[in-house]
């Protein structure tokens, strides 16, 4: 993370505390116990990035260095659960932190395989990874199937957000100004998703092989 | 890759694409867009090479060093939307071209093993693995017990494949032998368990502790 | 392991075939066939250690380096289905050595994490990864959600295991000692969480965002 501006730390550190409030309410949608709830939160906020370093072999994995980052997710989970009553007021401050976490792990994510001389496609699948990964886990954990396979535009905005970040970054752009850049591009495309309804194609299939 | 023969790895492209198509297919009973067919796509294909890996250590995994692999299996996975309509009058070629990348991944899934230095049995294991894991992490991601756990023997055929092979290998025979060796085992053996329904006898239990 | 004790070493195994009976139990109520009955019993037993060396990027895995703990494994998983029959009045027996396991499985996972000299809460995360991963996986490929989530206290009792025993070193104890301390904390609280139903408190949550 040496290489991410300041700025971009402190949007991770937002971006991961929220993705920890949504697991947590999932979990109690389940009625997890405080336990159940914090290790969701921890699954879903750091098993994106977790799983693009297993990928890779890029060891070790942030949370492992940074014990720190646990103690931040289960503080945030817990703080949902305290907070629980108002929460379902907050649908949209939610998703904006969630798009906004969404293009911010994607950028960290690129970084990684950009650090490992990754080619460009890796770099994009990396950024990807990172930024979907949590939460695919969070749904296998609570046995649904995973909403990013069918949802509004997520993945296609990560994948869009890296690669504006990388083709930036190869056109010799001021770091900063790429970073901006890769934002100002994910975050609007994911808002729009959302308040348009924008969805790729469904593949719908119902009959069975004969 | 490379102590595998050319025709290896020209069946091993044919084996991922079938493994992608049928991955797509069950996106699509799924009612997933197009991302989630080709997530789901390459999660079947090439997830079961990268289970091995990660738990044999050897990096970098096939498809980070060849991203190429990535998009054959995209390709394939969206071709199969395009031609759905006539997808299910095909399904044994399908069955066919699974059973021949079952063996094949298998008989990949030992050389890598095997190139390690590891032992016998676990040789075997990542065979298996290799063989199967893709179709576990498919069924996982769409909510469904994973059908190898109680189909026709196809775990078990992996098996027998990957002892043949590795066996084969110890007696000094010719490579290209063993691996026509253990394709002749291995794939009839599958056929013929889909054609007589060949099944291990199944473990009921339907009692709790007490 | 070779910092562990003998004693360690044979509980070590008693834990395994307990798990992989129990896995057995869980797949024989999901009908699931011989093969299927084995491969849960290996994940199940296996899966939480393999987990930690992951995330830590331990290698050699344990079963990987000693493969005839896969056979030991099995001929637990196998022997449940021949006595299955009687098994049902062994809920006791059953929940002792499960809970046996948990606390040793977690002291051994301290153990791999400290000689990897890992910050005192990734060892008691490791730790704690070791005793309940295996599982949150078997519950998955169940295609159920994870026990360990909602029911009497588990984690909690590996995590207060690991604190007892990571500070009981740290304190300059000796190691025979610091074992037999952490197991008399965490194995009487896995009883008495059994007996009493103790439970953490749940999180019910069943407003949607909006």
């Amino acid at each position: 993370m040496a290489s991410t501006s300041l700025l971009l730390q402190v949007v991770f550190f937002v971006a991961l505390a929220a993705e920890a409030m949504t697991a947590a309410l999932a979990a109690g949608r389940r009625k997890m116990d405080w336990f159940g709830v914090c290790l969701l939160a921890c699954v879903t906020a750091l098993g994106g990035g977790s799983t693009r370093d297993l990928l890779l072999g890029h060891y070790p994995l942030a949370w492992v260095e940074n014990p720190y980052l646990l103690l931040l997710v289960c503080a945030a989970a817990l703080f949902t659960i305290t907070f629980a009553r108002v929460m379902h007021r907050l649908r949209w401050p939610f998703l904006l932190l969630d798009g906004l976490g969404l293009v911010v792990f994607t950028i960290i994510g690129c970084d990684v395989a950009i650090a490992m001389g990754q080619s460009p496609l890796i770099v994009i699948v990396a950024g990807m990874l990172t930024g979907i990964v949590g939460g695919i886990l969070r749904d296998v954990l609570c046995n649904d199937v995973p909403l990013v396979f069918s949802g509004e535009l997520y993945a296609t905005v990560s994948i869009v957000t890296g690669a504006v970040y990388y083709f930036g970054l190869q056109l010799g752009l001021a770091h900063e100004l790429v970073i901006v850049a890769a934002i100002a591009t994910g975050f609007p495309l994911r808002v729009a998703a959302i308040l348009f309804k924008w969805e790729m194609p469904k593949f719908v299939y119902d009959k069975e092989l004969r």
